[in-house]
């Protein structure tokens, strides 16, 4: 397979070409990793999946943060965040507390297996990509939802206006 | 391949729930064709091309009518569209006037060589899917797009605010 930069095919570019329009459009500044395959296709993801899987145990509370961060790493700082390494500089700069013992309960058989159950039911749902996401709504089925550009589909699900991006705000 | 709606892979699965889902949104009412493999992946669509590009040519404001008229007979009715005898049908029904010299005209080398050139240079473009949209405006590059789903972001690039279905229209 070929980088999405350095030519590939026209579905690649046109991918490529999309993502920064995109980026553009909810105002997010993206600067790609350099060589997407090797940041993205041929390292493995699975001790970041521990460790925010650890996170919604032990320390809720910085799941999303760390998700933030490990997004930024990627798409905007072109740094790792597969390796235990990178994810301590991560802890180290949101100051997370204890977290030497959060990275060691990543490596328990109770987050393993926790880990393993939910990559289970995100299979049973058919889930094929991200962003995956589940609307639940009291008195209707559950909703699955692949995809950030679902988000008009998802507010009308809700009953709620969808307004773009934070336009407005950005430009006071 | 399997078809979407006979089991198939989890991707096929949450294309089919994702295309059910954006019908909803946009109020239009699908009705899949009954096996999408044998109507769309099997079927050659070379005689529909010819035949819009020939109204490109000579019948202009019928480009728009026929073209609906083809995604009406495979995404609400269930009806084919590629042979010449189904065109008939749909300018039987549009009451397109001498569909038989537009049928004719479809044939002829003129239209032939106009199709190959326009797909020529949707492949320039790296288009590779549909809809494959080329937004245009003045002292812009030209942004080239795929896919329905970035209405909003086309919205933005123009200036003009997304609104997303005729809700308020079709509630009164």
């Amino acid at each position: 397979m070929q980088s999405v930069q350095n030519g590939g095919t026209a579905k690649y570019k046109t991918i490529w070409m999309d993502i920064k329009m995109v980026g553009n459009y909810w105002n997010i500044p993206i600067n790609p990793p350099k060589d997407f395959d090797k940041t993205f296709l041929e390292k493995p993801t699975r001790n970041p999946q521990l460790f925010l899987t650890a996170l919604t145990v032990h320390c809720k509370e910085f799941l999303c943060p760390v998700s933030r961060e490990f997004w930024h790493r990627t798409w905007s700082l072109d740094e790792p965040f597969y390796g235990w390494e990178d994810i301590k500089k991560i802890c180290a700069k949101l100051n997370i507390p204890r977290a030497e013992e959060l990275i060691s309960a990543s490596g328990t058989d109770e987050i393993k297996s926790l880990l393993k159950q939910r990559t289970n039911e995100a299979l049973a749902q058919n889930a094929c990509g991200v962003p995956w996401l589940v609307l639940q709504r009291e008195g209707h089925e559950n909703v699955y939802i692949w995809g950030s550009d679902r988000l008009p589909m998802i507010c009308e699900l809700l009953g709620k206006p969808f307004r773009g991006p934070l336009l407005e705000q950005s430009k006071l």
